[in-house]
């Protein structure tokens, strides 16, 4: 159930109206915009809340049928999300670009691609410390450790941090040294962990799963949404299919899809889907040219010896000139390239 | 690294093998028939291993290239295993049924299936009680309270029961109340979680992921027994493709082909690949064709009012027709359905 | 629409009622059983149709909503058809097995295939002469030469023929050398071609394409029976997935689906699907325990040394085996397989 | 077989090169740029070529392993192809847009169209006139009558036009009315009509099938070109994956995966992809970011009233907008939108 406020309903009347609905053992969302306001009744409403709602002052119209992600659903919130990480704003104008390497490796390792990346223009710092690994026998990570030096690297190059968290118990490490929480694809129904990201804090990052339709993309949100946390971003990062010319199939198209129907923003990470880094500067510029909010791209200093992904790293030059372009796709919709 | 024991090879000669691999931070997997053996080295040996370990006393070869799952492939095992839930055998000549709702719903529920399963032929009980949900919204399970109402229908109509396990930290519980722990479709890459099934005692029905490959299904399994636990049965049950006439493909070829590459038992599941009850006896006597270990199937006794999946659980009578097909492929390919 | 006719309706008062629809410039397709007929009425009949129909003598029902593929569907006929190649019949109880090299290569091979599989048990012979090759540069086959070697091993041996036919061109030589033509995967939604195959008076072997659904297959098949011919059986042969461990992913399901939607009878291909021969006798059984009227498998007497789909083609001994499991599996069922 | 020249070797030395080749009942495609040339032997050339190639003058090089599709590949053509459809040039710097509606309907919709997008910026008219059909009962399309009216709408609004062929037998009448020859995506496996456009002058779309990897897209391509028809221009247009969101997934990196392929210009169809007007233009943009050298897009009057695909035809004013921005991202890529 969602009920419409009417046009500068005061803020009496608002309160009011969650009152009566908290009441009754449910639970509200209210989406606001400076001129209107959407309220969405989370629960089982008793029939007879839609005309106890209609009957109070401030209330314009009540549906009945809400969509089955009512907080993440675009009828939930008048406009797009802007989803902040600090200064960094998701869902705005400006196109947020998130670079690094696959997984921590090193210090040194990791300030100088931040240092390189920075200077190209991402504002925000990617890297792996828990690595969900397809074998018992592939590096795992460096774990806490590596929280702490991508915390390191990241304001000593004045880049917001994130990474992927694997598991609800270490969602209390995380939150203390990232600035943005990634779950990662094969993670997109742990439904543990969805609930877990949802209880803490920081904005998270939400990566499409492999095998996942745009409804279990939007439900995995509203997990996150519907356990407290407004702040997610959507990542689309390739599907499989039956092609094998690339690692997985970005479904560019997600975009705009998942634009029709969520205010959240959406971004894309075009290295996972490629697995080979000639193609990631021509998915980039795809991504932001099919309306992306932002791109999250591997790079690495010395892709040839990297841990994991090398073969998908754009290298720092490589990096650069692709900001380059990102730029100009960008300017030519009307946006632009976030700054520090 | 591989190393094959000679035939009759003394148990004194064997500890001392196994003793210097361990005394170089390895571990060890051993594979036993009557007739003969095999040691898996776990870790990453210094070439130099292979020939020491061809100089010791009782080793017939040793494999450098191993497979990626060197538990779980056929090479580490000179034959099939039997993974044993107590009295109830898998991988064995006799089929094994298990059967039961998706959800638990009740004590009345409950027993009226598993009496009527039991008399139709199935030795085995499934019930949910943690339920993995795409929504937020739905049914998510009676949780522990499940447990004890299947582990109570179980022992009362002489079933074993299983579970699904979707967060480590229910680990603890399930063993003390299931007979055998279910890692789901969406959780088969939740690495976290089979290594937390991998190092518990109770033996480990893993179901593959609706887009895992075959090497991934293994891998998972990998993981399990990498941790400790070598009671993994494999479970296909259906694969996502752009076909969506049933709920899912299921992938009959997955049997003949794990078949080849692992020594695991394998199993499948009807049940969620058709997504509706006509099709599961057909499917049923398909996968026992094929040359599967075992079944798992929803039944439901009013399947109309089932929490959840309803629509792919057999009727009681449906199911005890089903069983009667069952057994009778199973009898035309030498084997039988597994009794009480 | 669709007229459903009291039972014992006199052959007079039949005529009458496919007098009065074709009147009105419609076609009829009638399905008969010995108790009970369906008229369906293709075309777009005037809405004031039904109730001329209800007035005639004989209607007992009419129907306004026909399925979109009234003549394939279940509803168009009282219960499944029997297709006959001559004294082969598809859809009867017993089960036929077809057996055959990919390619007709020479007349020594072709005897000494049709010879083998015939005293195992099949009784059809399958051979392309006319091969639709993914490149340019492949075998492309005999030709009319080939249909001749086919023709030849089949009388020879006492065994009806099968061959595919890749071009409304070719209809016409087809018709003279073979008794059953097969439309390929690749062609399946070549329209001029299914038009072409319709118009002709040979039963059709109707082969699913690779990423059709199974409304695109049963209006693959529509095409042909509108075009005339009501002798079609229908094969599933594979699907493309993700999963690369087999050719093709056998999509076992299709076979109780299309059972549920359609009266043509099915087949299944386990050689195309597998890609490997070493899997077929699994599918082939499985086939069977799901439902098929039929199986269509490659054998060759020396596969290393064909000119096409070795790999998956069984040896002569490997077929002679499979024959003996593909009995059992039909006789659990209250089957058999199809005798000469 | 590959021979790569020296650089400025003689007409002459090039002419006995080819002699030399030809004369051992061989053919040969030259690859040619102002600097340096490729001659590809097709066939099966003897061993002893390669050396006696080596030894005439003006051969730089020989490479005896060739690529599966030697006329198609890159390493056959020293740059990318140009293909020309008179005065229209895929492959070159600007962006060659085709649009158009699904059907042709009648003079007036076509003139109304045609008129609308060539003020817009498109530069050929697109209409299918022979429609393949999923369903027999299906609206097939005007056939000849459909070519005249397309052909009088182009050369009367300055479009060049571009129609589907369905059939081998319907070549003739379709180099005689259009100026391009589509191959759609149900038969880009049709051999005999792959051969058959490859013996006619008109240059052909070939659009992929929904089902088809980029290999066997290739090699269709292949067919083509060894026909003796080198002007082949590749259209992506939507695969077919288990996603729902859009009628196929538009796989947009196929853009950047055949340009490292082949020297053939690569074009996309976003209309079929995306299945509804809401999304093309983002695939549009997305499709020039990606590097496409063209786009076809479907444009109606009327798009509820069309024949067929109206859902996914954009409307004259919306194909406006939507070139406003094509054009700005192609300038934003160095590129431009080609003009009439």
């Amino acid at each position: 159930m969602i009920a419409r406020l009417v046009p500068g309903c005061s803020v009496a009347a608002k309160a009011e109206i969650i009152r009566h609905i908290e009441g009754q053992g449910l639970r509200v969302h209210v989406g606001d915009s400076g001129t209107s306001t959407v309220v969405s009744i989370i629960g089982n409403p008793s029939p007879r809340l839609a005309d106890e709602l209609q009957a109070l002052s401030g209330v314009d119209s009540v549906t009945l049928e809400a969509p089955s992600y009512p907080l993440v659903s675009l009828d939930s919130q008048p406009g797009p999300s802007v989803v902040k990480v600090d200064s960094v704003s998701f869902g705005d104008t400006p196109v947020v670009v998130i670079a690094g390497p696959c997984s921590v490796e090193s210090s040194e390792q990791l300030n100088t691609i931040a240092r390189s990346v920075a200077s190209s223009g991402a504002v925000m710092l990617r890297g792996g410390a828990f690595k969900p690994r397809t074998s018992p026998y592939s590096f795992q990570g460096l774990g806490v450790e590596g929280l702490e030096l991508l915390h390191d690297a990241g304001s000593g190059n004045g880049l917001k941090v994130v990474s992927e968290c694997v598991a609800p118990e270490d969602v209390a490490v995380m939150v203390e040294h990232v600035d943005m929480i990634q779950i990662g694809a094969r993670n997109m129904q742990n439904f543990r962990l969805l609930s877990a990201v949802g209880e803490q804090p920081k904005p998270v990052l939400l990566k499409r799963g492999l095998m996942s339709t745009i409804d279990e993309f939007l439900l995995a949100a509203e997990y996150i949404m519907s356990s407290g946390n407004p702040r997610v971003v959507m990542c689309e990062r390739g599907i499989r299919s039956f092609d094998t010319s690339t690692r997985s199939t970005l479904d560019i198209s997600a975009v705009p899809v998942l634009k029709e129907m969520t205010h959240l923003p959406v971004i894309i990470d075009p290295s996972h889907a490629a697995g080979r880094r000639s193609l990631v500067p021509s998915l980039a510029a795809a991504g932001v040219a099919a309306g992306a909010d932002g791109l999250i791209v591997e790079v690495h200093n010395q892709p040839d010896q990297a841990l994991s992904d090398g073969a998908q790293s754009l290298t720092l030059d490589g990096f650069a000139d692709s900001m380059k372009t990102i730029a100009n796709v960008a300017g030519a919709l009307g946006r632009s390239v976030a700054l520090l």
